[in-house]
C-alpha cells in the first residue's frame, strides 16, 4: 500500500431510515453505507471510519465529522457531490477534504452541539412527525429554563446515562438551554466536551418532566448529586435528537 | 337509517405515505384509511366522504377538508383525537365538527390556497428531503417574481394542465407570489377559486425554468395565449406541494 491521506467527511443523516451510525453485520447502517459508497467511489476497500461519537438508533445528524485514510492522490475534490449523489437524501455528505495526518474525527474533537426539538403544542403535524418529539400538554418554559442551570459544569452523570461496565460519567456541561426557533417549537440546545450514551435524551425526558409539574429543579440536583439512574426522568425518543455540530 | 349530521374534517396528510387522496381499491389512499377509522370510532358503514379537491399521489396536505354524513347522535366532540390516534402522525385529523346540512367540502369551497417549497441552495437536507424540491443551482428571484405578475387573473390554462376530455381549464388566479420563509427555502404561495390537475406543479416548473433563465416572462404569456401543454416547463415533483387551506 502506498501513501495515505487523512480526510475528513461532514455528514448529515436522517437517522430513522438506519439502524444506528455505528456498521453492524447484515444491518443498514449510516458508515455502513458510506465504507461501501467510499469503496466504489475511490476505487478502495471499504474503509475504516472513525465517528466523532456514536448515535442511537432513530437519532439525525446535521453536523457529524468522520474521518478514514485514503490513497495518496485519491480525488477528493468531488467527493462529497458523488457520496450525496449515491447516498442522498437519507445521507448528505456536506464537505470532504483532505486534512492533516494527526486529525481524527473524535480524539480530535473538543466540543459536541446537540439539539432536541419537541412540537410543543395541542396540534400535531405530520411533516415534523420524524424530526420533533410531539408534546401535547401545556408546558412550563420556566420552570424547564430554571432546571437548566444547575446542570451546568462538571457533574456525574451518572443519572441520566446508561450505565455500561465501570465507565467514568462525569461530564462538564458548558451550556444548556431552551429556545423557541416559532410558535410551537421548543428546542434544547447543549454543549459538552463529550456525552455519555443517552445522555441529552434522558436530560430531556427530566426537563419535560419539570416542564408537566412531575419534577422540580431540586429533583434535578438531587440527581446530579446522587448519580442513579432511578433519580432522573424517563428518557425521550430518539428522532427528536440531532447531532448539530461537532468542534475541533 | 335514522336522521343524519353532516360533519366537516379538517385533515393535514404526509403524501409520500399514501397512494393520493381518493380511495382506490387494494391501495393505501387518505381517504380510504379515514373513511375506515371513520367507521369504526362511529360504529357505521365507512362513509362516502367529499374531497375539497383532489391532491395526487405524493402530494402533502395542511388544510384538507372532508365532508361526509354521520348518524345523528354520533360523538362528534372527540372525534379528531381519536382520528388522529388511529391515524397519526401520516394523517393529523385537526378538527371535526357538525356543519350546516348543505355543506359540500367541494361545492361550499370558494378558494384554495396551495404552497409549493423549493430548497433552493447547494446544500441538500434529508430533514427536508420529503417535503421541498431541491433546485442547487442558482435561481434569479427577481426574474421568477417578474414571471408571476401576467398569471394573475382569469387565463386559459391549458398550457399547465393536465388535459381530460374537453374539460374546461379557465381559471381565476387571485395571487401568486414567491416568498423566502427563511435563508434557502423559497415558497410559492397561491390561491384560485380552483385548480386543475397539475397546475400548481406545472406552473413552478415553468417559472424555476424562468429562474434557471431558460424560459422567460414572454414565454409564460404566450403559454396563456396558446394553452398548448408544449408551450409550457416541465411538472414539478409532487412532494413539495402542500394544500394549505381552503376558503368556504
Amino acid at each position: 500500500m502506498g501513501p495515505l491521506v487523512r480526510v475528513r467527511l461532514l455528514v448529515a443523516y436522517h437517522g430513522l431510515r438506519f439502524h444506528g451510525l455505528a456498521p453492524q453485520p447484515g444491518l443498514r447502517t449510516v458508515v455502513g453505507e458510506l465504507a461501501t459508497a467510499l469503496g466504489k467511489v475511490l476505487r478502495m476497500e471499504p474503509p475504516v471510519l472513525a465517528m466523532s461519537g456514536r448515535t442511537d438508533a432513530g437519532v439525525h445528524a446535521w453536523g457529524q465529522v468522520l474521518s478514514f485514510d485514503a490513497p495518496d492522490g485519491a480525488e477528493v475534490s468531488d467527493l462529497s457531490r458523488k457520496l450525496t449523489r449515491m447516498l442522498g437524501p437519507e445521507i448528505v455528505v456536506r464537505s470532504a477534504e483532505v486534512v492533516s495526518g494527526d486529525f481524527h474525527a473524535r480524539h480530535s474533537a473538543v466540543g459536541r452541539r446537540y439539539r432536541y426539538t419537541l412540537l410543543a403544542r395541542a396540534e400535531a403535524d405530520p411533516f415534523l412527525a420524524d424530526t420533533t418529539w410531539w408534546v401535547p400538554e401545556p408546558l412550563d418554559l420556566r420552570a424547564m429554563r430554571a432546571a437548566c442551570d444547575p446542570l451546568i459544569g462538571k457533574h456525574d452523570f451518572g443519572a441520566f446515562c446508561r450505565r455500561q461496565g465501570d465507565a467514568i460519567l462525569v461530564r462538564d456541561l458548558r451550556s444548556a438551554e431552551w429556545v423557541m426557533p416559532s410558535e410551537g417549537l421548543l428546542r434544547f440546545d447543549v454543549e459538552a466536551s463529550s456525552f455519555c450514551q443517552q445522555m441529552v435524551r434522558s436530560l430531556v425526558g427530566t426537563l419535560v418532566d419539570v416542564g408537566r409539574g412531575k419534577r422540580t429543579t431540586a429533583d434535578v440536583m438531587t440527581a446530579l448529586r446522587h448519580p442513579d439512574r432511578t433519580n432522573a426522568g424517563p428518557v425521550a425518543p430518539p428522532h427528536g435528537l440531532c447531532l448539530w455540530e461537532v468542534r475541533y
